[in-house]
């Protein structure tokens, strides 16, 4: 049996990763933490809950756990996590970071878009971006795991093929997504008070979320160029799930079957990805609960434009 | 006071317009006629206006109405206007008509996006587009008006100030709308069924939406040369309201001030558009249950790119 | 032109108070006040009032502002209006409190159900409990109106006729109450985060809502006898509305024409009362957006009981 | 393994037993079959079940596949079932029916309360209750089980222990239900469009639900006296979960212990069931997905009323 953590265990993400680890067969949940609320039993804070985990929260000390431990998740907020990992504690256990401050490349650009203080280059450096289906085997031997964010998660899945074959012009991707408020976590925000999003739709952070260049690296990364993206989140009245729908204008024209041939190149044997059949796109609902992300694409032959449409549920290997 | 009459008054557009009429001061309503409740009380059928409606729908039979009345809308199922239409009704009273019937401009295009015959060449070249803010006099003069579409008229206002002035490239505009449900209307549908679309988005109609050669029809009318937009509609569980997100590719650098000029050169007299103020995104439920259309938009310079957004509620002068 | 003010204007209860008195024919909103955000233009806040109200918030400084006012609406905390209402203030103005300060009858009873002090016993004395349609004479000539509580509107308009006509049971009334979210007000709270009440239903403050005594003192006081009720709300995922669902055990047999001539007794002249046709029960959507109070009822004759049906969105005449 | 078949696969009820069966490590699904749907794949009609469940939907023979099966769910109107179940059928597979043909004790009270024919009377004698923690001895050895309906599961649940003990005053008990959408089932209604039933809540069937009748027989039996309920449901804008309110009139004083104490005799070893803690009161949301059965109740003692709440996901145990 693994022996897994959470710190940071009553936030959604939090709440996530102890839903689908209590009934893994492989893993045994040994410590959940939380800053607001230790010593609370963590079933009078997610009644759902209620006879199937009577957990106590512990504080939020990682340096008394780790030796406990073999996997730890850290479901912190942005700047917490790259102060608190030490070499010791990746010597003791696994790391699986939700939180972004090890999923840009350089400290540059996540002091630029997260506009806080990053110390920690060398465990940067070590750090592996982990989108399970494009970076399985430095995933399996990484010591600190960068989770995805859940935009990027989505967006990326979609267009990765394409890019990795070369097929978009680089300069015309553009990624219009769609969130329900769970994304937006526990956190109280009028933004996300229910008189003030329900029965109504919004894009938030036009041209400057910082999910942007967690995109653009991973794409960059992959096609060799340098790839910019317009990227624009819009928030929905609904609990869960998010679609991405991705534009790119393919560099001259290919069939359906053409295109189709490079999912499965990549995606065949991938099981939490299902391809749609032709004409079929897929639907939030469709994955929800699950890791499933379900892709379904077009082709618009007036302008030579591809339309790809990606659904997950954000579930336990995305975060905010 | 005007003589209305409402052909079709118990659909969703219907009822807007008795709504938005019945509080008109020059408005009285004569004449309100449906196929399914032919001899019902209108407040039988929508509750919400007891004490308030107290008509009875008559049958569908224009002609025998037209006398009574100086303004007709027709708000009746796509190919049914165009067969119904004479030169007799178009003398007797002025035509509002809601559905797409007499958008598009030639009798090919109708068939090509709309699957069914059209006879009527002789009104199409009669018909006006009823856009008021670009087309108030012809509007003014004419006896039949083309009642734009929903999606066509969000994003027709968010685009024609910068198509007008040229300076977006014409091969790459985008359009992604998101939609409430009511903008399908009141016949039952799997796709509509509460339980099916309740808590999910989804995409629909991907590059084959009808509205997509009207808005291509204005777009290019206004500019000159021939314009193909890529136009992606979502489904969103949520009762009214309409977002669009305008991609657009600017032929040179502008700034922020450079573009709110235009808008305001076109707009600034306009009561029913109001522009927001700058890093200001419109939601849709700024406008609920009003004609207002608000627009926000961004540069996103890293690309060259402009995200113009608009929503509207889609009340009286849109129609699916 | 009647001159209002209203104090605490950017609540939700505010904000109807403004979309409202906005478009009444003889009011004129002179002063808004906002405490939070004093010195805002008002539609910075609720930016559908964009263009409709330019106003600008002053302080919460009732004292400076009552001289230009012949009207002030009270839109604060409960416990601050009986501290801040005097006797100069009254002789200037006509006072409408929208919180429950000067509902209940005796100062002991407030403190009881609200748990805080209330010192001002005179003013109590003087207050009208303001339900129009069974107090219209005393609110016209009373200058300090308690504008009833939300459930209490809303149970009290089903339960009033019969329980002045003495037909039911005073030991057996019991109201099962059902809320939008907006009722709880634009505060934040884990409770109305969006994600935590959508797509779901809870009960609260079960046999200690603060209504309950405010219900059965106007029912007393009509009845004669002392009246004790069981009174249970909801919370339900959409903005607003509320509907009661109050049941009654008649001392004796009733027929369905019974009962109907007793509510139209008292009801056939009230404009904002709606009463439905047999086998008709109100939907909260019917008056959305409405002073309206619609109500229908049923008898259970294998019972010998009355379930009575009542919705009203809680507007400007309600509050919390 | 157990192998199982499903009549009537494609209902909301169908798919959740598909969900349910699917993952059961002891049983194997051999059939699945439907009307509309025949020859089609089953997640072409459900896309959640793209490869997870692959099988096709067969005609809705039941003789055709008796003979595969060990136990088989009858998830079809009601009445059809009736006709449809012969000895010969139950002699070869276990019959779990999920319509309403078998619930009520009597043809009679069938044919009243659901105005169709019945012509069983046999195989109605020989039908169990199938409520579980109630009748689980029944169930196990007989061919027939009537599966509850929703709002009768959870209102049994919370107020058999009570009714066992002859605690509550029988000629005072009332129900006050909430449902989701999804209890009204796939078919199309225009109750049940989104437009019409979201942002919106309304009672119906008052005094005349068919759910009456199987809430009164199974209080009655259990009892020895006869009961009758006043039972009102109501529909909610969300996809899916009951509560009920559940109101009785206690007979002397108990404290809250006393009642405690009556719910843990007959729950405490019950799986499915979860008595909350004092003063908590079950959301539908802590149930989702799950075949618990929540309960909270608190005593009103100056009504000398008991008001206990369930909840229920209306999962495979439960339907319309």
């Amino acid at each position: 049996m693994i022996k897994a953590g959470i710190i940071g265990a009553t936030g959604y993400v939090g709440s996530e990763l102890v839903r689908i680890l209590h009934r893994h067969p492989e893993v045994e949940i040994k410590v959940l933490t939380s800053k607001n609320h230790k010593n609370q039993i963590y079933n009078s804070i997610y009644a759902n809950f209620s006879n199937i985990c009577e957990m106590k929260c512990d504080e939020n000390d990682l340096d008394s756990v780790v030796n406990q431990l073999d996997i730890i998740f850290l479901s912190l907020p942005h700047g917490v996590t790259s102060k608190l990992l030490t070499d010791n504690i990746l010597k003791n256990a696994k790391i699986i970071d939700l939180s972004a401050d090890f999923r840009l490349k350089t400290v540059e650009e996540y002091e630029e878009w997260y506009g806080i203080k990053h110390n920690n280059t060398v465990l940067l450096n070590r750090a592996v971006y982990g989108l399970s289906e494009w970076k399985r085997e430095l995933i399996s031997t990484s010591r600190l795991i960068a989770n995805p964010g859940c935009y990027p998660t989505c967006a990326l899945l979609c267009l990765l093929p394409l890019i990795k074959e070369g097929i978009l012009d680089e300069e015309h991707i553009i990624i219009d997504a769609k969130s329900g408020v769970s994304g937006a976590g526990r956190s109280l925000n009028l933004g996300t008070h229910f008189s003030e999003c329900n029965e109504s739709i919004k894009a938030y952070s036009v041209v400057s979320h910082r999910h942007t260049p967690e995109i653009e690296q991973q794409l960059s990364e992959l096609n060799g160029n340098k790839i910019s993206v317009t990227f624009t989140p819009h928030l929905l009245p609904m609990n869960r799930g998010i679609l991405c729908t991705c534009y790119g204008d393919l560099k001259k024209p290919y069939s359906y079957n053409d295109i189709k041939k490079i999912y499965e190149k990549y995606y065949v044997n991938e099981f939490f990805i299902r391809l749609m059949r032709k004409s079929v796109f897929p639907e939030t609902k469709w994955v929800k609960g699950s890791n499933y992300c379900d892709i379904g694409f077009s082709i618009d032959e007036r302008t030579g434009r591809i339309i790809i449409i990606g659904v997950i549920a954000y579930s336990v290997l995305t975060s905010k």
